[in-house]
């Protein structure tokens, strides 16, 4: 992509209004923009990171068998009347009425419309276990939005739902969602503790949530030292078993199975978190199959969110310097940024140009700044936009065929020839 | 995909509420399910079909060099009250208030919401021309919602906002997603008629519609039966600029440039439809950009719209038989249908199998119906679900190493040998 083409506008001043890092980087970055209090549009780079995010999480759902469908944002009340959250929910769920006076919501979350689907279509226990879920726009109407997408009042998140015929069933589903949830967030380079949670409002005895731990979270949690000695490879849900890690509303000091010396404590953002809720919904909305002997039998559920707009906060959270954004390898936006030193060096421009077509034809997604701007501003808004690659071509490439390679994350810069700059790339980006 | 541990829940009787082909066939496949009156639930199958859509609109929108980005489905109507355009929309508007008592509205479109957007980035005619794109979730609350997905309420559509500093730009940019819409619908299986038609409530002097001839259409349009003799590739804007083909509402007998013996007339579903409409809201909304000497120029803006999910409908209208859909290869959910016709002799079953391994290996997305159902059910399933291609493995199979290859169009079978068969998929289907 050409710069001078694209649509990225992007901020010297640092907007007042933003408060913590991802959301000032954010709107500098030209990632969104604020239609109206804790709504955002999503402009094409910030975009395209969330549909990266969005694609991760759905492998990694489709992977272990879950099936992606789509439930709309409106909803008649009528279901949520059956399950008595109609009147349960407060202000933060977003009432109307329709042109035919029918009540109706904007959907904050989907047990309702999920357990009617499978109460229309599934009848027989052979066709349990089943776990669906969507990726989708909700609404809450958050009293206070703030922190921009981490508190959003329209949010996109993953939220999936299984169905069980009894309650070991429903455990392993709820394990299986929890070790495919570290896969996630490990893929999108996090590093999520997952802490027992109390499961609030959706009512249950079974919970997790899933915290990135960040100076700006928003929770408190505890959790054993030994959590930060783990490698990625150790996160499973084997060893998690026995490790302590709860959640503020959860953790008893009286009760700590941990001694004291051991206790971490450090603010978290929630990026997931998963719940066994028994047979709330289905005892409620009437969901049945018939089992081996004829039985009737009320299958046990689970819900399971990620919070994938909000992720890209996070992400930027955990990781980001002075200068700008850091991305992960997984979730950036492109894989290269391409500088012309001196756009207006006909030379200069077209080895950047020749250097451009060459890395696409290798597969790379690359935005190449050609603007006729100084190179301190093309410098800051690279740093700043957070490409984990940056190649600057200038008088050296036409003198001596090379090339300055900057690496994003350790600002480690090496000069190579052309050739030898595309086969490092080529060996240090999964394309 | 096991179709045992899939999520398709077909139907054999044929809904009641349901008066079109493609209404029919959907909830029959086990595509959407209807959440309330014109809301549907996607279900696997419908979703995969609708995102393969989404996809081919999205590089063909990329191909021409427009930027994707996502804008809110909640809005403030502050935004409308510039346009003068929240007064001036009627009931299929849904408005309602916030916690904080704050008028709102769900998007029926958002001219508003990018020319907001731009004025607030673009300052200077070098940013211009501009074409932003977005794929979401719209809202008009029609009175009587039908047949499915064609006239539903919540919808699917890609909605793309041009900018230019003068009229001759504005054409240019008018033609470019004209031309590009035209290959969009072709690369989707369809042919579509680019008819001439007033541009009705957003206003303007120069509008297209993009409608698909089908008995099923909501409207009439009148056209030239030259377009019936052209093939695909003749489908070029220089070819299609001389020819006539107006909507109902455009249509005047007494003006109409060619004779009535070549004038044919048509049902039409429309798809595509694109505006010209000049300042209209860059005026409205104070939308300027500097020129060249200084001087401040209000851009002439147009807006080209996509019914992505109503083109799931459409193509299943343009494609289908008494058995259920025939989907184009571009759309068709999976590539291929696998059938065990004994799936409770091991052999048979273990040779399935091993031939969806085998597709799999080369890449295809295949559906296994590994179910013990008779096969007489398979057949009618995979007939109405309409995978291109459907491959028979049974006692031949063992017998003969053969199995049965049917083209789901023609209906054309042969048997083959398996090496035979995956060559011949090899040739035949894009993977």
């Amino acid at each position: 992509m050409r710069l001078s083409q694209y649509f990225l506008p992007t901020l010297k001043e640092t907007p007042s209004e933003a408060q913590i890092a991802s959301h000032r980087l954010m709107l500098r970055a030209g990632m969104i923009n604020q239609t109206t209090s804790g709504i955002y549009t999503w402009l094409p780079l910030g975009l395209k990171v969330l549909q990266k995010i969005e694609n991760i999480v759905a492998e990694e759902q489709n992977r272990i068998g879950c099936h992606r469908v789509l439930m709309p944002t409106l909803q008649p009340a009528s279901l949520w009347q059956e399950s008595g959250r109609y009147e349960a929910y407060g202000k933060e769920m977003l009432r109307f009425k329709d042109r035919h006076d029918r009540e109706m919501l904007y959907s904050p979350t989907n047990e309702e419309v999920i357990t009617d689907i499978v109460r229309q279509y599934v009848k027989s226990y052979r066709a349990l276990p089943q776990i669906l879920y969507q990726i989708g726009w909700k609404f809450r109407d958050e009293i206070r939005p703030r922190f921009g997408v981490m508190r959003g009042r329209e949010f996109f998140m993953k939220d999936g739902y299984s169905f069980d015929i009894d309650y070991e069933g429903a455990k392993a589903s709820y394990e299986k969602i929890f070790q495919s949830y570290l896969t996630t967030f490990r893929r999108l380079g996090l590093t999520a503790i997952p802490v027992q949670a109390d499961s609030g409002a959706i009512g249950g005895n079974l919970s997790h949530e899933f915290q990135i731990v960040a100076p700006t979270g928003e929770s408190t949690i505890y959790y054993d030292e030994d959590y930060d000695q783990l490698s990625d490879q150790d996160m499973t849900l084997e060893r998690l078993r026995n490790m302590y890690a709860a959640a503020d509303e959860k953790h008893d000091p009286f009760q700590c199975p941990i001694p004291q010396e051991r206790l971490k404590t450090a603010r978290g953002i929630e990026v997931g978190h998963i719940f066994y809720f028994g047979t709330k919904y289905s005892k409620a909305m009437n969901l049945t199959v018939q089992g081996p002997k004829g039985e009737l039998i009320i299958p046990e559920m689970g819900s399971y969110g990620i919070g994938v707009s909000r992720l890209v906060g996070a992400i930027i959270e955990a990781s980001h310097d002075d200068n700008g954004i850091i991305w992960p390898d997984s979730v950036t936006p492109f894989h290269v940024g391409l500088i012309s030193a001196k756009a207006d060096d006909a030379q200069v421009e077209a080895a950047a140009t020749a250097l451009y077509q060459q890395l696409a034809t290798r597969g790379f997604d690359v935005l190449y700044d050609d603007r006729s701007e100084r190179i301190g501003v093309k410098f800051a808004d690279m740093d700043l936009i957070g490409l984990p690659w940056q190649i600057v071509v200038g008088n050296k490439t036409i003198e001596h065929n090379t090339v300055e390679l900057k690496n994003r994350r350790t600002g480690e810069r090496q000069d190579l020839s052309i050739e030898a700059c595309l086969t490092y790339l080529q060996k240090h980006i999964d394309v």
